[in-house]
Order: structure tokens, then sequence, then C-alpha cells
């Protein structure tokens, strides 16, 4: 049942005291592992993701590998709207294409409900098979309205988002309508995981760094705290993550987030500093930084440590997801070390981290 | 000679009182202008800037049909190191290319001093004729190192930047040998453009935002702050511009830059509380809102001047360059909108912006 596991990433997301920072790695599933590419059929995410024993499979293997704090649900942040039929695929190398994007009012009529678990029975099949498998908590997740949005009227991925800029300038009536959908949507598939036992959620606004604070607030916040106000009773950590998303972060801290992702660009101390002692955080490790190898990534992941200095709430995760060529030595390598040198700090009474069992 | 023209532009770079908010446009000059796609040939621009006459007519034509404040070389920030043989070119549609990418120490060797005017002739030549032309300033600009190194060690345009961080890690000796050399180039090419009338110099550090501020202050910032503290004593305003680089505002702050371009993500009040009264701002209106169309653009531009409410040192610019698919007719209106609204202020007495007489 949801809100009943405990454990050391769900207390963390809960700026409780943990006896170490756990950790986990956003797309930890995927091309860097062996194991996966061994077992990925060819073809769309949207077409694996249906079969739940491989989606799964595919979900645990990082768990058993890294041995993380949390498990995150193998699935594609555009699965809902394909569900309702918008026309949506998942281009293996370029990411979502839509065949006709969004570009009107009546695109809207494309955006029905979500009603789950009919029309993603597999997301609802797989977190149940991943329950009864884990001993860490799953995380469920969803794509926020903007970063949603922004593939549907782009049509594909986009550098600039100039399209999805101008339908909210240009007719913010219509831009209100598909950005509020869009959150009905993810409640609704966040929802059916956190019932199938999703202990936590993550809302995915990976794109949103490209709007200014003002825009942001007027144009974004609105729906986006709606998904968190929707699911608040659950009771479950609310995750909310943008990429470049810095001059946003206070934004962020009104959206009604329990846990902020911050990208390496805004070193934690000085997103704590700008945010107070709530909410919790999460990152914030370049990417990149693992794919050099493992001495730069031992050196910034102390680095990401002491500016948290052993403060209440953090989980230690990459700022951004793992890049495809990283060494997975490395990452197993980086569990280790956030496991070992956090759990020292709280053995020699570190502040905030009294001794604990481990989950 | 430098330092001796008076202009609303540079008096604004000094922080000094101005009749008007001077305004200019990245990227002014290119494809968002049909006489330039009248004007412009096939192929590098590379090839094109090797004809003073057109280049000058190319950085004239925006001066002409906008009546912008400033004026800005048409030339590329890899002019430079193709031109000491680097072997790099810019392919239209691509961007900068080097068929072999810098890869290792000895790879400095293809990286000789820049001895202008010798290697540089045309540059020097067309700077000369815009000069002759010009009733208001003429910037030169130069890529900073990261931005320029980025090119070198990928190859081609990159969004994770990837291998400049991994020379960047692995490997800091030739990664500060390479950023070194860059700089000297920079400097070089800078001294040159200076030399030949320009009256303000522009360091492009577009992609250095992809780095986390600690990087940043050990990687880049020397090397950067090098180029500016050589071409102090010409007293020609020194602005320096990154993209993203919201996080790295405070040590843009201490490369001793005299003003900061600030992209749309921080707005001008948030930055200006945070650098304090020195360096003067640049900026920092969506390039995207242009392209929306003019009421956005005019809502917009007006939120960036009240968020400067007047104060001095404030230069109007968008927070990246001009999108190609931008009407025209847009900026036009831009241009006419800051003057007035600035000078209205002016008039009325608003703050730090006394009468004055038109350049």
């Amino acid at each position: 049942m949801p809100g009943t596991v405990t454990s050391v990433f769900l207390d963390a997301c809960r700026r409780r005291p943990v006896p170490w920072t756990p950790v986990w790695f956003m797309r930890q599933a995927g091309r860097s592992l062996p194991e996966y590419r061994a077992l990925r059929r060819e073809g769309s995410i949207l077409d694996v993701i249906r079969h739940p024993e491989l989606a799964a499979e595919i979900t645990l293997q990082p768990v058993r590998r890294y041995g993380v704090d949390a498990a995150i649900l193998y699935s594609d942040i555009v699965a809902p709207v394909a569900a309702v039929g918008f026309g949506i695929d998942v281009v293996p190398g370029v990411g979502p294409v839509a065949e006709q994007p969004f570009t009107r009012p009546a695109d809207l009529a494309r955006l029905r409900e979500l009603e789950p678990p009919e029309d993603l029975p597999w997301v609802a099949e797989t977190v149940r098979l991943l329950v009864g498998e884990l001993e860490v908590p799953l995380i469920g997740f969803a794509g926020a309205p903007f970063t949603v949005a922004s593939y549907l009227v782009e049509g594909r991925p986009s550098r600039d988002h100039l399209r999805t800029k101008a339908l909210m300038y240009e007719d913010p009536a219509t831009w209100h309508a598909l950005v509020d959908r869009l959150a009905a949507i993810a409640v609704a598939s966040l929802q059916s995981q956190l019932e199938a036992g999703a202990a936590a959620v993550q809302v995915f606004d990976s794109w949103v760094g490209a709007l200014d604070p003002d825009d942001y607030r007027r144009h974004v916040l609105p729906a986006t705290a709606r998904i968190f106000s929707a699911l608040q009773d659950w009771g479950a950590p609310m995750i909310l993550f943008g990429v470049g998303a810095g001059g946003l972060l206070d934004a962020f801290a009104e959206t009604g987030a329990d846990v902020i992702g911050v990208d390496w660009r805004v070193p934690l101390d000085v997103a704590r500093a700008r945010l107070g002692p709530a909410p919790a955080l999460q990152g914030n490790l370049d990417p990149a930084v693992c794919a050099a190898g493992w001495e730069p990534t031992a050196a910034k992941a102390r680095d990401v440590l002491d500016r948290v200095g052993g403060a209440p709430g953090h989980v230690f995760n990459l700022g951004h997801g793992v890049l495809p060529g990283t060494d997975p030595a490395v990452l197993e390598r980086l569990v280790e070390l956030v496991h070992e040198e956090t759990r020292e700090r709280g053995e020699t009474g570190g502040p905030g981290v009294p001794g604990g069992t481990p989950a």
C-alpha cells in the first residue's frame, strides 16, 4: 500500500534523519547497461512497455547491479498521451515524434481524459510485478504539462521551443486548456501508479528551463501545482525536476512538490540558501562527469556531499539522466561512495544523521 | 581611434547617464533579413568574410533598417582558429565542424599564435570600411576560450559537451594549455579589431552555461579574465555573454568584463540584485518572443525596461541571437519602443536618465 513502505529514500524525501544518504539515478535503466542492451527489443519504448515482465525486468536491472535505494518505473513521459490516442511515438535515436503536432484549439479533442488502468493496463501490471519483487521503493513518474506540451506542439524534440512559446503567447486560452488537460492526464496516470504500489512520484519538467520565471509562474506553475495538490493525500513523496531550471527554483518550491531536483548548474548549498529548509533536494552530479571516468566522479560526488554537509533532506542523484556511454562500473562505485561516506558521517555523529538501521 | 567615439551605447556600457536606452541585437545581421538573403553567397561564412565590402555591407544592413545604437562585425567566432590552420569550417545549417577534432596534447601544435592583420587581413579591412561609414560604434568580437575549445574538441556543435568536459577533467594540463592558447588568439584578434577602429568588444562564451560554477572558476575563468586584462588599457567597453549561464553570473563579474550579457532566464532586477551596482547589464528579451510576433514582444520589452527601472548601465538586447524566422518588422518596432519609452522616462525625469542630446 502506498505510504506504508519505510525506507531510507522515502525518509530523506521527508527530510527525516537517515542512516546514509540514499541514491538513485535518473535513466538508471537503459542503454548504459549491457544487460539492458541484451534484453531490449528493437523499436519504440512504447511497444516495449506493453510487456509488463520485460518492463519490470528492465526496471530491476539497475537495482540489482548498483544497489540503488530506489527503482524508477521503465516507461516514457509520452505514454499517457499516446494511450489516449493523440498520435505520438518515441522514435529510437530521435525522441517523441508526433506526425500531426498540436496547432489549434480543435486539437484539444485529441486529448481526452486518461482512464487507467484500462488505457494503460500494462503500466499498472508492471508496477504490481515490481512491488512484489523490490526491497526498495518504486518511483512512479509522469511528464509535466510544459514538457509534454512541448513535444505535442513541436512535433519532435526542439532546442528553442519556438512553437510552444508562440502558442503560449499568442493563444493563452488554448495554451491553458492544453496544460490543464495534460495535468489531468498526469494526475490520472500517477494515481494509477500509486494505486498499484508506487511509493513516490517524480514529475519531469525537463525542458521548462527554457522559460523565464514570470512566464513559468503565469503559464505553467498553476497546472503543475494542480498535479501535486491532487496527489497530496496519498502521502507519497512528490519530486519535481527540470534541467537548466536554476532560475525557476523559487517557483518550483511554490508548486507543492516535496522534493526539488536540481541540476549541476546550481550547487546544492546555493539551492538550499535560496530555498530555505524545505523542500528536500535531489541531485546533482553532472552526468558528463560520470562519463569522464571514476576519478572526476569521486571528486565531484564528494563535493556534492560536502555542500549538503549531512543536513537532512538530500537524495543523491545525477543532475540529469545517465548518459548512454557511461561505464556502469563508475555508477556502481558511485553508489558505494555515497553510502560509505555518509554512513561514516552518521557513525561519527555528523549533523542530522543519527545512526539507524538499514531498511 | 578607440576610446574617442562617444555614443549612447558606449555611455550605457560605462554606466553613465544616457538620453535613451541603447539597443542592438545579437545576430542582427543575418538570415532574418531579406536584404541579407538577397546578398549572401552560398557556402561558408568563413569564405564570405574574406570579402570586406560584402562583410561590411552585411554588417550595415541591420543598422540601416533598425536604427540600432551599435553595429556588430559580421564574422564568426571560429575565424581566428581557422586562420591559424586548425582545420575547421562553418557548415551552413550545421555550425563549426572540425574534420580532425582536438584530442591530445600534440594538437596544441595546430594552434599557433594568431598574427593579425596578416592572418586575417580581411577582418581589419572590413572594420576600417565600417568605421568610415558608421555613425554608431562598431562592436568587435571573439569567441571565449571554453566555447571555441568545445568546437575544437567536439568537432561539431554538441548538446552535452561530453568530450570537452572529459578533456577538462582527465587532462587538466592540456586543457589549460588549450584555453590559454585560445585566450591569446582571442586577444590578438580583438586587438587588431580595436586597432582598426572597433569601439567595444564582446566575448561570446555561448555554451559555458553547461558548467557548474566551481568548474567555471577553476577551468575557464582564469583564461577568460586574461582576455579582459590584456585589453583593459584600450578603454573600450568589454562585454561577456553566455546562454543559460545564470548560475555563473557572479563568476562572470570576476572576469573583469565591463558589461555582462544576461539571457532571459534571469530577470534583470534579479541579476542586478545578485551583482550589485557594477557591471553594466545587457539583455534580455527572449528571442522566441520576438519570433512569436509584436504583441508579446512589446509586453515583454516593457517588462525588461520596468525591471531596469531607468537605472544607468543597461544596454537593451535579446537574451540570445535573433532567430532566423523572426519578422524584421517586429525588431524595427522594438527598437522604436525601447527608444521612445526610455526617452520619455528621461524627459519626465526618471531615475538616472537626465535629458541629453542624441549622439
